[in-house]
């Protein structure tokens, strides 16, 4: 017999079928044993047909033959009565209940260790489905757009942001380190012709931080775009791109249900505001970067007075930027703008230098040494066009679609100050 | 006047248009004065109305006002009558040609080290279109058949095919390394209700390998799936996935023709061949793994006698293959399989044990420890389906598919022995 997948059944009414998959609840009542049974695309309930067969202990791996039968009172109106079941693989006791809550009466530490267990909660199995549909529609939208999906080299030589947050790699006999943005290579490959380009991958950051919105290995969104007149068009390009994966997002009501959400909300437009305006608004220090609690202010604010969770703060001041970033006409600002969300920043972008000297005084101005970053400036001296970009990390964003408590519950293995395991 | 991208030209007959892009040539012939204009989207010539107007040099940046006229003589019917030219970015003096052969006349270490000039070559950079076209066809047809888009972390604790060519992280206080393949994730993902999963990402290897094969730093494309009931479904499904792949890329024409191929050939049905049949047939050691020249051997071989550029070979000795590949009913051979491609290993697959008590006794029969490997054996004491999967090494893939010379061809930014610049 072939295997029918749960969310099939309805083809099969009246028929016998095998099922596969896992059998995640057993629950008695009034002399009838019902089962909860789960495979991939989902959960069905199960009947017992006679009250002898023997069950394996919940979470075993099981193959199940019975009969289809429409059933009002089952979930999604229809039920397997239960004429066999056999054991593919049997569980040892749970070290917890499964269940189906997202946040699981265990401490986070704990979902962690067992995370591939966890996972099997579908409020939690589902938080990586949601990625996996964001990520994609963010391919889909910039290939549409002309962009080329790229893949660059995560071990480097030389820092990209500053040389703190570095990890260490022994490459031979050489001394390497995990990247930390994908920058300098965006930026050559569309001076290499490519004008657009996207990435998708890990970067590293070593930072001490212990909190919940850090992790030492996240996924950036990445994107760079050649022939712009400024960093506006990032920006516009990126509320098309939110706009788009959100819309997308909104029609996965199989999903979005699953966290009680009915549908994640886009306003008309992102307001812009820039970082001298937001720390007006907020009698904040202009010397000093956004703090956490001056980007929830600013978020507070945004959303009474435009209804938008989401602001982009622009014109930050040049000496909070990296080196690349293009001055602004007004000083001491320049064309860098941060995205943020219920909140917590999730993009940072800007326009990039493009002219080859103005970017190697500006290395020297930042105390850095142009000859470390030869292999960078080389095609800026062979017709660099105006361009800019941004980066998108994708647990942030998550943690802000679904109301995540944790970042590390938006990553699938985290990394962390202290977690290299599992 | 908005910028109209050279693919477009056409629909500008007898207009004034806007271009941006490159100055890929400069040619006098017969008084008149050709460019060769190039964008993210090909290349397009242009012809000089006036002879006074000055030129930047070639590979600049560039600006130009000017009127698309049909012309028969024209690449693809159409020029542009070039009215203004204005430089955005001077290039310097090229230290060799760009020209349009794939084979510039330099060595492939200077190619390498100007990669993003050298990517400006239609041929160098149309290779990295290609992999785009293949990584994208292989997320569609995986995610057509349910297989969910993971990301696992690449810094872990433990090695995975063995100790030996692990690079090594400084993580804080504690010691990591680099995943050589996400395959314990792939698995505990299957285990944790995906059932089916792929990835995308770098794997590395800290061999000290320095052959035309082998990169330190290569894209695995790496997929795993439960309820099978051998490894041969796991063949089924990649030769099905190839064929998708491959015809996929057939249809990609513009791409094709740069490389001068009309087609990409795939057989009928990819012969399988044992491991003790192929070394039958090429009078080898049945103790030894398949030999580079073995591997090419029964290529050979096979193309003669099947008309195939594949072939997989099946049932490896166990004694070759990861503690968790299943063993074969017939000793001393195990469920794994390599597919060949053009005589070059493109991937390795198996069935995987999924029982934790037998994961357990070859993990101490292989030397291991099972203590060391408790974050990956846990989700096999909780209900673990039969399950198998496979990675392919997308540049090896490339490399056959264009019939490139030089794995460091199909990778960006490659990583080798002594190479991490750019």
């Amino acid at each position: 017999m072939e295997r029918v997948l749960g969310r099939d059944f309805k083809r099969f009414i009246g028929k016998e079928i095998l099922f596969k998959g896992w059998l995640a609840q057993i629950r008695k009542l009034g002399g009838i044993t019902f089962l909860l049974l789960r495979d991939r695309t989902g959960e069905i309930q199960g009947v017992l047909e006679k009250r002898s067969l023997f069950l394996p202990p919940k979470e075993s791996c099981v193959e199940v033959v019975g009969v289809v039968k429409q059933e009002r009172q089952a979930p999604g109106g229809i039920e397997l009565v239960i004429k066999e079941i056999k054991t593919i693989s049997e569980a040892k006791e749970l070290p917890f209940e499964i269940g189906r809550e997202r946040y699981l009466n265990v401490k986070l530490d704990t979902l962690l260790d067992y995370r591939p267990l966890v996972l099997r909660n579908p409020k939690v199995g589902t938080i990586f489905r949601v990625e996996a549909e964001i990520v994609k529609n963010f391919r889909e939208f910039l290939t549409k757009k002309d962009f080329l999906e790229v893949f660059t080299s995560k071990i480097i030589s030389q820092a990209t942001e500053g040389g703190s947050a570095l990890f260490k790699i022994q490459y031979f006999e050489q001394e390497a380190y995990l990247t930390q943005s994908p920058q300098f290579y965006k930026q050559m490959l569309v001076g290499a012709g490519y004008e657009r380009v996207f990435e998708v991958g890990f970067v590293y950051r070593a930072e001490e931080h212990d909190t919940s919105r850090h992790l030492n290995e996240y996924l950036s969104l990445d994107l760079e775009m050649g022939f712009i007149s400024d960093e506006g068009e990032v920006m516009d390009l990126e509320e098309e791109l939110l706009r788009y994966i959100i819309s997308r997002l909104n029609e996965r009501q199989d999903y979005l249900k699953v966290f009680g959400i009915s549908e994640i909300s886009f306003p008309k437009g992102i307001p812009r505001i820039t970082f001298e305006e937001a720390k007006e608004i907020l009698s904040g220090d202009k010397g000093c970067d956004l703090t956490f609690e001056e980007e929830r202010n600013l978020a507070r604010y945004v959303k009474e007075r435009y209804d938008s969770d989401f602001v982009f703060v622009t014109k930050f001041p040049y000496f909070l930027r990296p080196f690349y970033t293009m001055p602004d006409e007004k000083r001491p600002y320049c064309r860098s703008f941060d995205l943020l969300y219920r909140g917590v920043e999730v993009t940072t972008g800007s326009q990039r230098i493009h002219e080859a000297k103005v970017l190697r005084d500006n290395l020297v101005a930042f105390g850095l040494r142009p000859e470390d970053f030869g292999f960078y400036l080389m095609i800026f001296d062979y017709g660099m066009p105006p361009h800019g970009g941004l980066a998108i990390g994708l647990e942030r964003l998550t943690v802000g679609l679904l109301g995540l408590r944790n970042i590390r519950e938006a990553s699938l293995f985290p990394r962390d100050r202290k977690r290299l395991i599992p």
